[in-house]
């Protein structure tokens, strides 16, 4: 039996009932070409074939499979907004193609076995909003052995950043107000300001060192379980002097399959960690994320912003630290007891002889 | 006895608890400055007397008011940024002069009587929140007869817009997303865009006509019973041709004592009507708006920007106007039986010989 849909999935698929959500994921250009493009560069898969569209929304990327050749769409949503899709995809003539199945991945039904699984599923975070697991359950009930999900893999990165301007502006800001010394805020603000994570773009100048992968996910085997809990250590060593002022996450996908000479399939394949957890050859970099041409969908702060944006976590005090200083530590990823959409995230980390640990809540 | 506290008056003091409210109210210089400056301009109504900061904050009014000589000031809030403010005024010796009350006006103590009522409590639509009932219940308890109130008058105003740049985004947008008809949903965006108020920034272009006044309050007199229901009638003649998408809301308010030669002071003072409801000499607005050099705080489109910003309300659809088109119709603002914090907003408004209602609500 299917697990129960709960007050919180209720809430979750009702919240994306707003059609504001979907202008604003719609308008993410650098979302919806690469996702675009990624399924007409894989025509050859589609053409013909059975795909389902896990959450589909307003049904966009149902459309361009649909374009894309597909002889049959099931796009899926447990959103009031498939009404909307089945509207849309009825004015323009698909209703043949595409079946609109308002309902979850664990209670639709689907005659078929399908080819190819497309979603678009990332949260913030990459794992926020626990929506991976229903492209992992779609994959489990439907999808034909060595079938193809789009995305194929997703990375989350973390690494220390500095943003002494930010800092500035909601810390040291109560130093001085209108001439009047309201520095006695200052433990209050930083809790108001750093207790949660802060969904915001910065840029790679703000970034210390080479990211860390998080977590390295293979939409073809990775299990539900394994999301329960993801947890890394890190070892960052800083390029340069600074106030390290918290962590930054950010997260890619990667639209392919996997290289046909790859002997470790579980690498990850957007970047490649040199031994020391150091890469300094960016042109390695680069050849080493594509090996196959595949399409990145990056969210990285040196890449053109998303949605998305970044997610930091900030520490309430900055850590001077000086170049090629140790940054080390651990971080897990759990979904909140609370509310499974919520994420709880435990940071431990060390620098200069001093550590530290910071609980955290995306909710 | 006082009204109780209920569970709305608990979660709207608990939400300026948060420091980030604080920081951006601080941070918007056109109304901690214009307050500023009225504390100063009269500075012989407040030095050595006794003020009441109603709603106090971080305490920056009190303190403003310690600096221009006051003897005494309560600073009041219900707020637990109470505790921070009694912070604030010990690390800069002023415990002498103000004394934080936390609690509400309506449940905590002064033996004195006050001069000067002192308090920052417009919302959105000036009156959302429904905090200027605090400082009636302050006036009424505390203030001395002929005491001054700073501000001392505030006044709403309507005007019609067009925005086609906004519509467009929001609704014509489905017309063609990335090469494909999504027009069905145009009804729905049109719910999810423009069923509610919307706070935003616009531009004097975006105006079609003079303002309406909708309420001028006079802080001495107004009384709660007042504000329960606010209504009017407004006519408007297009200054354009142009699409018609809704009613922008905004305020100002006066700092400053009436016209000795007043003869009507219930007049609005920052904006007075012609009799065909049209001003067209920009100049002698300018001079009634302050015939006693009164200071200004101003939310209005043509001027700088503030965290108020303006109230839209949008219809679903645009109405095609000629110049000199005549709308008329009425508005009537109530506080919601759902949470007297909230405001129901009904609009009847009729052009081109078509008439039409629109009620939303202010959350």
């Amino acid at each position: 039996a299917p697990p129960p849909c709960t007050d919180f999935d209720v809430a979750y698929f009702h919240s994306y009932a707003h059609l504001g959500i979907h202008e604003e994921m719609i308008k993410d250009r650098v979302r919806t070409e690469t996702y675009r493009n990624a399924i007409f560069q894989h025509r050859d898969r589609i053409a013909g074939k059975v795909v389902v569209d896990v959450g589909c929304g307003t049904g966009i990327l149902s459309i361009f499979c649909a374009q894309a050749g597909a002889r049959r769409v099931y796009a899926v949503d447990a959103s009031d907004i498939a009404v909307q899709a089945n509207e849309v995809i009825k004015a323009n003539n698909l209703s043949d193609t595409i079946i609109v199945l308002h309902g979850r991945v664990e209670d639709v039904e689907i005659e078929d076995k399908v080819d190819v699984i497309v979603s678009e599923w990332m949260g913030y975070m990459l794992l926020y909003e626990s929506m991976l697991g229903s492209v992992i359950t779609a994959r489990d009930r439907w999808l034909k052995p060595g079938g193809l999900i789009l995305p194929s893999y997703a990375t989350l990165y973390m690494a220390p950043i500095s943003h002494p301007d930010r800092y500035g502006e909601s810390i040291d800001f109560w130093r001085n107000v209108y001439g009047i010394d309201m520095s006695v805020m200052m433990p209050l603000a930083k809790q108001c300001a750093f207790e949660e994570p802060s969904v915001e773009t910065i840029s790679g100048e703000n970034v210390l060192t080479w990211p860390h992968v998080v977590k390295h996910v293979d939409c073809c085997t990775i299990t539900i379980h394994e999301l329960e809990t993801v947890s890394t250590r890190f070892k960052f060593k800083s390029m340069m002097r600074a106030p390290f002022h918290g962590f930054v996450f950010w997260f890619d996908v990667e639209f392919g399959v996997p290289a046909i000479n790859s002997s470790d399939s579980n690498a990850p394949p957007a970047f490649v960690e040199a031994p020391d957890n150091q890469v300094t050859d960016t042109s390695q970099r680069k050849k080493r994320a594509n090996p196959n041409e595949a399409l990145v969908l990056s969210t990285a702060p040196e890449e053109p912003p998303t949605h998305w944006q970044q997610t930091l976590i900030y520490f309430y005090d900055p850590i001077e630290v000086e170049q090629d200083q140790l940054i080390e530590g651990s971080v897990t990823l759990t979904q909140s007891k609370e509310n499974p959409r919520f994420m709880n995230i435990h940071l431990e980390y060390a620098s200069g002889g001093r550590s530290f640990v910071k609980e955290s809540v995306m909710r």
